[in-house]
């Protein structure tokens, strides 16, 4: 049997949705990028399109949901891309897993409807900050986490995080590079919850979109509320105004993880 | 004032209580012991020992509960030792953190009395054999754990781990070099269960003491059993023969960690 007979289409572009996990520590982030010396940098879009391009023989151009940054994970990074059909669907993660590095993987891999759009289709995505809270944990020190020492309260973080919770004008809450029209967004929950178990302190955001650095920087000012370098009424300061100097730091990105998308 | 007048019995030797947390992965075991070329291994002994005698400025020697082979964990490894006591009790773990690298902590220090022996007073002992059960996990690659690819049925687990309670000849579940006069042991408790969130799977096991490998050549057999090697009624068979080579395989150091000692 000939390639056409087992793929009577192979011909005709097919659209690809994929979803890749992905410990970020040693990427340069998601997006493909030269150094200044012209070499390709180490990133998850150029590891995962290398596989790809082993796997089906053809040039392949991966849209990502969301250009993670340097250090930053994922669970549930959404992209996708159109090629000519080469191996079965069901077999296609594990194919272009078996080519890639541990610290990435193709989580899920489907044939979608050629308008799908990673980027445009996207209607709410999680991220969630961890922080390992504690002096010294030897058993964890190697989990993707940020390490805080300072002693943090739980209430006054989660009496600010509700504050964030609508559709606000966030540019107080974004670095300078984002690039957008709008600096407006929504957010559908954002909650702190202390694991204690695992001296592990959690921030999950849901919203409809985020801006340059504005999971980091919510982190960064709910740390603060946190040890109590800010209120929690500050936020809405930062709401108001919007004065990006009023909010806390962007936290490292090592704490930093997109959890999923929703289509 | 003069050391003798802040610690008036600072001549006489006081017995301490070291509660102790690792990650085994860069250390040769607990126990000091020197290389071929007599220069000294990286062990957690040596490395507590070294941070104690800087802060108590004299010779120390720490005799641990539990001879933790290379690359095995512990979150509550037990010691004592005797010194001439120099800083408050209160100050002595964060002293000796202090001067530690961050693979190893003290988690707690106390005084006891001087008949204490870290050895033979302990009454029971929790480890902890962790299996990440998955294809690919990137974020997860680098914890503490042993990847295992196959399938495990854990109520087959779980039915075999039953069978290990009680008081038995374990000699079938030890490796030769354990230089026991009995090999009789009392397992209080052995269970297995599935952490779905983490795609892990983790063996529990209490008794009153372990033969050399006991608890990796357990989970070693429990694996067996899970991916239907073995039966669980062959753990019988291992009982009264008892003969090693029924048993399964001693698994990797990467996935036992020590939990805890009650005295």
């Amino acid at each position: 049997m000939s390639d056409t007979e087992i793929y009577p289409n192979s011909a005709a572009l097919q659209r690809y949705k994929l979803v890749i996990a992905y410990d970020g520590t040693s990427f340069h982030g998601w997006q493909r990028q030269v150094s200044a010396d012209n070499g390709e940098l180490r990133t998850v879009a150029g590891a995962v399109t290398a596989a790809m391009q082993r796997v089906l023989q053809q040039p392949v151009e991966l849209v990502g949901a969301s250009r993670t940054d340097t250090g930053v994970h994922a669970r549930g990074q959404v992209a996708h891309f159109d090629a000519t059909p080469r191996i079965p669907i069901d077999r296609l993660s594990d194919a272009i897993n078996s080519r890639l590095p541990p610290d990435v993987e193709v989580v899920s891999a489907e044939a979608v409807r050629p308008e799908f759009h990673a980027i445009r289709d996207a209607k709410s995505k999680q991220y969630r900050y961890r922080i390992l809270n504690s002096d010294r944990r030897p058993l964890e020190r190697r989990h993707v986490v940020w390490h805080c020492w300072w002693s943090l309260d739980v209430n006054r973080m989660n009496d600010a995080a509700h504050r964030l919770i609508g559709t606000h004008d966030f540019a107080g809450f974004a670095n300078a590079g984002h690039g957008r029209t709008t600096t407006v967004r929504t957010i559908h929950d954002c909650r702190v919850r202390r694991r204690a178990e695992e001296s592990e302190i959690d921030i999950v955001v849901v919203g409809n979109g985020f801006l340059y650095n504005m999971v980091r920087i919510i982190a960064g000012t709910l740390v603060d509320v946190g040890r109590g370098q800010l209120e929690p009424s500050d936020v809405d300061s930062v709401l108001t105004t919007p004065d990006r100097r009023l909010a806390g730091p962007t936290l490292a990105p090592q704490g930093l993880c997109l959890e999923w998308i929703e289509y």
